[in-house]
């Protein structure tokens, strides 16, 4: 059945900081979604301020994400929104998810999933008992370089992997702190709205998904080193973390929003018993691919490479040389979980279906990492299991 | 006065082909503009297919750009299209421009301008005339770092420029040229069609206005080495072309479709007494800045990267470290043209205002510029000058 | 006072592998040594073989050891050798350097500088004993870029260290181990030649050398996780180890010879309160420099590059643009033993100035690294000090 | 026959510049040639001076060349040099190349050749004549990655070449030319010394043999278009220009010493029918090759790269990872060199051999680049045959 209208959109966050904007570009790009509606603030004439500027028609401006809920439920089907994204600080997830699916709406969430394993497991039984489409935005995994990774790994093309190394060094915190005052400013600082970890859950678990998504393989056990080196609110910014994956493969993990003039310097390295694959977020386009005996490749991502994956040319849009970046690939996760809202919408179930987007279950896998990460260094740095 | 609505964009061309798409979802992905009516080919149903891929209402998918043009203007004004979009072949540029200007619509269009001087400079006037908005697309005037560069140079930073390279090498036309089925069918390979010059006008005009808009200065005269190595439709592949400035400063443009393997490798480097940048479309969120006696510098896209100029901070969305693209790209020049349009519908000129978008007299140059290049290729591959 | 003739040098070792030709040109390379003497085989018939291929006269090249340090011992001062270089396999490390310190002979070793902390602590007291000059050849920290680095944490340019990652990922034992027949006989696979360890004696002790010589700190504990996964002679081939430096800063390093198709890939990124510094040895002569709030600074190696420290300047031979390599940054080391060497023969202290090499002292912290890691290992991954 | 000595080498100039310890050191770099006499400036104080700092005995260190020619051709055969390598600045090549060939002395000369098309003929009759061996050092010709492009056209891998694009921007001349007193004293700026052309002649001949040598293809024709951006002493510091090769590839080389903060930033793209090489002089052990239907590959110098081609490998000393360089690549050629006349001091003949590296007939072809040039220049930038 081919679609007849643009799947409509609520969100519920976003006037402030720059994750909100990047949802709605993401949305927006492929032609597939529509915004109708928003709670956009805690304060309700920042969110009437916000949606007069994405010309929102009035009545479908909230002052709160409650008031949203409800006012949408009771919308007739051809109004009422389809699903919604919430980017709001992460001690609301938890919350606003579980109201959103009660409602019977689709989430899809930003990371981390919530500020604590019991939300977490709270949250993936609320997904399951519903039914609905829940995606969690992991949007690394939405590069189509990252893809091509995965589903060469996926076909043995390297064999079994030995050894991966994924790091996500960025200079949020260095510099003058002190006198970067809007920094001070962001939740991600206030250990109640952030959950209590800073580097771990805004930047390590994109690292941990990305490396558990590629490799298809889980981390089993961890040994972290995390420290404190920006004195402010006693939240972690740099982590050096050993892990074993089930079935041997060995890793490092690190993220750190101390290394000064880092960007988003997120990479990922995993190598195998046949060969092994190289990605860097930061010049996305390509995948080094290299083997024993013969010279690396430059594997580019575009349409018209037809050697790519299919799921690599299915989250490419322009041809090669074209650069692609870090909207597009957000919007391929949007695109993916648009698809199963679609045919969730024309009676297919939604809840357990793999669409190639994250999912609640990453999520709680996020959760679980952080809180083995800081048991591990709570105790002595020890190694511990990751369930 | 905040805007109150989207723009309205009328869209002529786009079933096929990657750049139909590409000018939708840069038009999309600010959420300032919204389509709503195109003319998409020049069959009736295909036109009607796309326009309902793309969820249009039957009735604002026309069959033809006569019909919409003559059909939207008499729609009320708060319905009727605030601007086209014109993305066919280049021989239809002239006449659809030219008409939608005097059905009193403004318009965005594909580069080149038409295919012939004659027809460039008719058009000027027609812009001329009627007051209104026009821009050629040419998007690659859109990255941030492009200008910056501008804006760097124009600020004095290099002092006088000498000298300039300027190359857009692409593999389009090489390898197994007979198997490519699919190139063979493109329009730009047909002369009559495309206007008779296929590497020039397809990417040497890119070339050409980026050399002119990030230095600000104008080529003079011009020496050209073009070759025909795909012996197809006898449209030049690959263009080799000395230049002279205005002011002294010297140049090489290069173009070519037969750089098996290259993608898009747009590049451009500047020299000046004091200084001299670099910049790849490729990796597009870098600029290299070069310095006689310190280090180069890495100067890089992105909110929060206070040392860049303003124009290149306005042309930024997202936090250094998240690629932008392409499309984000195109998507300024949408903006700057889109702003504009807007300030237009609120009374204020539309003809001759700079809003940092190229205009039709960049197109005019474009056109020159083909026509000499060929003229100094037919006599023995003299200098000509370019007026 | 100026030098009258070239330094005389003897060579251990060296008959076959790539490192004994490489020791020969960095000796050779800046017309200050020259080679007169060798016991290059523990084969008599190959130590003559490489003698006569490098034409040596018969009797300077000698079937033992034992043979060249008792003969040239007795050699007039005009004729004997002045230094040695031992470039056996690791086991023999401590005997000949023992022996040729006892017989008055300065010594330039390989790394590791022994196969055992308790041979290491005694060759330690036979320099200090003999009071002769003694480099331990980590001939990464003679490239001017390392120099560089090094130069600029010490002067406070990137403020107190935080983070140190290095890494040399290296995939000489990856791909079809089995076809490798000429690794298998690689001394360096033997644990009785090797000394037991197989990555982190051959390349890891480089990786810990430059994060000490670099930082100019020194690791204060670590917490190892070792790998075999080329089940061979059950040495390890991959290691992820997390440090504590003295003074708070954190660290990763690792090294791998499993990381398929890498090459010698060392690096070091360290991060400090004010800046940063990275490091590829795979291109030598950039070092990237890091800074809050303005561009990345790519530092040129080369000479006429006022900006350089003196240490790097001098550690250079041509001019930036022309790349010098691995060859050269050993015959930094050299040349920089060699003057001691020559100051020695002119009266001067030998053992205890510093001629910016690395020394016994370094060594020995090599083969306590080893150990530690060793420890840690065993010891169910624990973190353990290094003394 | 295995080699039962080194090759003796006298030097004439080399007591001041950077090139002259180049020579030295790749001379010296393998082990095959000593130094054994030189006439190191036109001051014989300084000649001395040099000579002591080499530890030359001091009856082998002469005041002039002319002396030195005389006294060592009186040298019983067992002392005397083998071959004379000649340093100087341009305009004493001719007069010193043909007296060393008339004394009977093999050549190796620093380009270009001479100072005009007239030396150039008789010093290639003179060694045609003399049947002497004649090396002229374009020196980045020994680099291995560059015989891997040589290798790989010559053997068919990337079809008919199509076109060529060789650059050698350097900013030598930029900057603040009137503060950098030392680079006046250049006799590369004196018109007198160097041969009236100072870019052409210092580096773009360089640019041009490697697109000869790389591709095995002639330039058959050129449009120059030389500037003089430094007004100091009318010679050229700036040049672009379009070449046809003979069998109708197409080409441009620019050279320029302008391009403020480049260094030797030479480079060869080559494009063919069926694939495309691209090499960079700054980082010289890779070669990117090019494919039409799959990814481009990163070709690595170094030993145990067994796909390479032999000449590459013969061109390697250390396995891949280990950067060699510039100096490296200078004793390639002395290498080359050497091994003709080591054979022809066991009586084959060395005049007409092939033993790649450059001879007195790619001299020739520098001067006459260069002319072809100038005489473009002159007659408002034609076309000109390169005969």
């Amino acid at each position: 059945m081919a679609a007849e209208r643009k799947l409509r959109m609520g969100l519920i966050g976003g006037a402030r900081g720059f994750i909100g904007p990047v949802h709605r570009m993401a949305a927006a790009l492929d032609g597939q979604i529509e915004l109708v509606c928003g709670a956009f603030s805690s304060s309700a004439k920042r969110s009437q301020e916000t949606g007069a500027e994405l010309f929102l028609p009035q009545h479908r401006v909230y002052d709160s994400y409650d008031e949203m809920l409800a006012t949408e439920a009771r919308l007739p089907a051809d109004q009422r929104m389809d699903f919604v994204s919430v980017v709001t600080p992460n001690y609301l997830h938890a919350d606003i998810a579980t109201k959103a699916l009660q409602a019977g709406f689709h989430v899809l969430c930003e990371k981390p999933l919530t500020i604590s394993r019991e939300q977490a497991d709270a949250l993936v039984q609320t997904v399951n008992n519903t039914g609905l489409a829940f995606c969690l935005m992991h949007n690394y995994s939405g590069y189509p370089m990252v893809k091509e990774a995965r589903g060469r790994i996926k076909a043995g093309q390297i064999g079994a992997v030995r050894k991966v190394v994924v790091e996500y060094p960025q200079g949020w915190l260095a510099g003058d702190f002190a006198a970067a005052g809007v920094k001070h400013q962001s939740w991600k600082l206030d250990p109640e709205l952030s959950g209590g970890s800073c580097c771990l859950g805004d930047i390590g678990t994109h690292a941990f998904h990305l490396a558990e998504y590629v490799t298809g393989l889980r981390v089993a056990e961890l040994c972290a080193d995390l420290s404190i080196f920006i004195d402010y609110k006693q939240m972690e910014d740099d982590a050096n973390i050993l892990l074993h994956f089930d079935g041997g493969a060995r890793g490092i993990l690190y993220a750190s929003q101390v290394s000064i003039n880092d960007e988003n310097s997120l990479a990922i390295r995993v190598y195998g018993e046949l060969g092994g694959l190289e990605w860097h977020q930061e010049e996305p386009n390509t995948l080094l691919v290299k083997w024993p005996d013969r010279p690396r490749e430059l594997v580019r991502s575009g349409c018209g490479n037809a050697y790519l994956t299919p799921a690599a040319q299915a989250a490419t849009r322009i041809p090669a040389g074209h650069p692609e970046g870090f909207i597009e690939a957000f919007a391929n996760v949007y695109l993916a979980f648009a698809q199963i809202v679609r045919n969730a919408a024309a009676g297919a179930p939604a809840g357990s279906v793999d669409g190639d987007f994250p999912t609640v279950n990453d999520g709680l896998r996020g959760i679980a990492f952080i809180e083995a990460a800081w048991e591990s260094q709570r105790s002595d740095r020890k190694w511990v299991p990751l369930v």
